[in-house]
């Protein structure tokens, strides 16, 4: 996607140029280490386009593009420590590089250089953006610590799993589409739009990425096969299973929560899966937000904005290896 | 003191008014809980009082001093998980109460709800309040960062010390007074007085907190005496030993960092620190940096401001029980 490559390319002049602090290096090293790591740079992209909807230039969405990707990347470095994560993009994460104490530090440190590059909108478009930063920043914590409940929790249900990817991923999208609404000075109802063509963009690619998990091509997909159904991971994939064996009687789920061997649990759970419609139904699910965002897309549309660049990322986003 | 307290008062009911978010309740306990563990609330009052010498109502100011409270208790949630700290204010940490992974997100959402507090002012004032505060949080990291760096070098000098308890502790109380100026609309030359009068208060009242570890009276102080030096903690009075020390070929500060006992090794710092000066010369350092603060306060007093609360905060502060 020719957008996506000129922009990404953009974004990582523009974060090796970021002017972080030297010393004590203890603090800095972290932050340029972690952010040369790479990624996708899916976020900061979205903001570039959306600002592109309104003729915003790229040079000025440039800081509120840099301020969702830093908080992105705090946000990682943070979790990162509380999921013991010991690699991030086939290097080690922070904590395990330097420290857990320099990993929050630098973590922290990280957050206020995501405020930073908000503040350069020094106009009347400021406390929006701020008020919206905010109010996201506060959800992606919420959804991190759901995420962290679920994890001792038995009853958690459908809808509660798709409140907790909703905060904990997808409403930063939306943020970092609005962010191009908010910067043209566009009225609330066409950044809501924005907003929520990001929020169930994002739903639908946290769905697909736990497809993936289980039916992707490893070396597609890029990381390892199964990872979630090795620890259990209560993702919509799994509460499906768990729903469909517990109203059939199927004692099977039961029999691959207990099973030991790798290789033989995750060939059991692809083939159980798809079997009584679990995978099925979860694609059927992603289809509904991918749905959803079409049509906040085409709202856009209607209203006479060129769309046409986010129409073609979410078609790239959502066609990876399902 | 009588504004101490109106103002502390007032600070108590705002905080408790403060609306945190209900769930999830791992996420937001923690910062109720921390929050009405109580603390002195210096740092806000000195923004309320800052904000009177421009005659702007409390009412106005007080969301800049949540924002510098919030922020001050958020630090010391981190700095807890760091530095292993069981107790806070005579009740367990957050850290210790819940876990760490509870500890960082809950600091990392009382960070955020700083920054919703300068989003109240949405007008012209916002750039610079924010710019300001950022840049005083990275400093505030950096002073961390350092105060940890220093634990496992020996080659820590007087001014590296001095640069440290700056950023880490000092910095925010100057935030917290430039902030009323900043509201007020003030030129820089007042505000760089309000600020620098903070920093040099803060510094001074950092060093008689180390003075205060040794040679305070463990009634009136409120914490264990002789902390620091049980830890070899490179304090101002632990460096100024160390020095004259060296400079008089004396063999009794070696004596004293290898003693068990911890009884005996505080009443022999205290006759070794008083007999070779070193006490002596810290408060030197610390009655300087109170000169220097008082100084800033009267180039604001021949401007014909009304800064006499300051003064008498000052006062206070400054004679503790040293």
């Amino acid at each position: 996607m020719e957008e996506l490559t000129k922009y990404t390319q953009y974004l990582e002049k523009e974060i090796s140029r970021i002017n972080f602090g030297k010393e004590p290096r203890n603090l800095f090293d972290p932050l340029r280490y972690f952010l040369a790591l790479g990624g996708k740079r899916i976020r900061p992209v979205l903001t570039l386009l959306s600002g592109d909807v309104f003729q915003i230039p790229k040079e000025e969405s440039i800081h509120a593009a840099l301020c969702i990707e830093l908080f992105h990347n705090f946000s990682l470095i943070h979790d990162d420590i509380m999921d013991e994560a010991p690699v991030r993009r086939g290097k080690a994460t922070v904590h395990t590089k330097w420290n857990s104490n320099i990993a929050i530090l630098s973590g922290d440190v990280l957050f206020v250089e995501a405020y930073q590059q908000l503040a350069n909108y020094t106009d009347t478009r400021l406390p929006l953006l701020l008020k919206r930063f905010n109010e996201t920043a506060v959800e992606v914590c919420r959804g991190q610590q759901l995420d962290m409940d679920f994890e001792s929790r038995k009853d958690v249900s459908e809808a509660e799993y798709i409140e907790m990817i909703r905060l904990k991923t997808s409403v930063l999208l939306g943020c970092a589409l609005e962010f191009g609404a908010i910067l043209a000075n566009r009225e609330e109802k066409t950044r809501n739009s924005l907003y929520q063509f990001g929020v169930s963009l994002g739903i639908a690619f946290q769905i697909q990425d736990d497809i993936l998990d289980l039916y992707g091509d490893p070396e597609l997909f890029g990381k390892q096969v199964g990872g979630d159904i090795l620890s259990n991971k209560k993702t919509l994939l799994f509460l499906k299973a768990k729903d469909r064996a517990s109203k059939n009687g199927d004692s099977r789920f039961g029999d691959l929560l207990k099973m030991n061997s790798a290789r033989e649990k995750i060939t059991f759970a692809k083939s159980l899966f798809e079997e009584i419609g679990a995978r099925q139904s979860t694609i059927e699910v992603m289809n509904l937000y991918y749905q959803l965002a079409i049509q906040n897309l085409k709202n856009l549309e209607e209203k006479g904005l060129n769309v046409s660049a986010l129409f073609k990322l979410s078609a790239y986003l959502m066609h990876r290896n399902v």
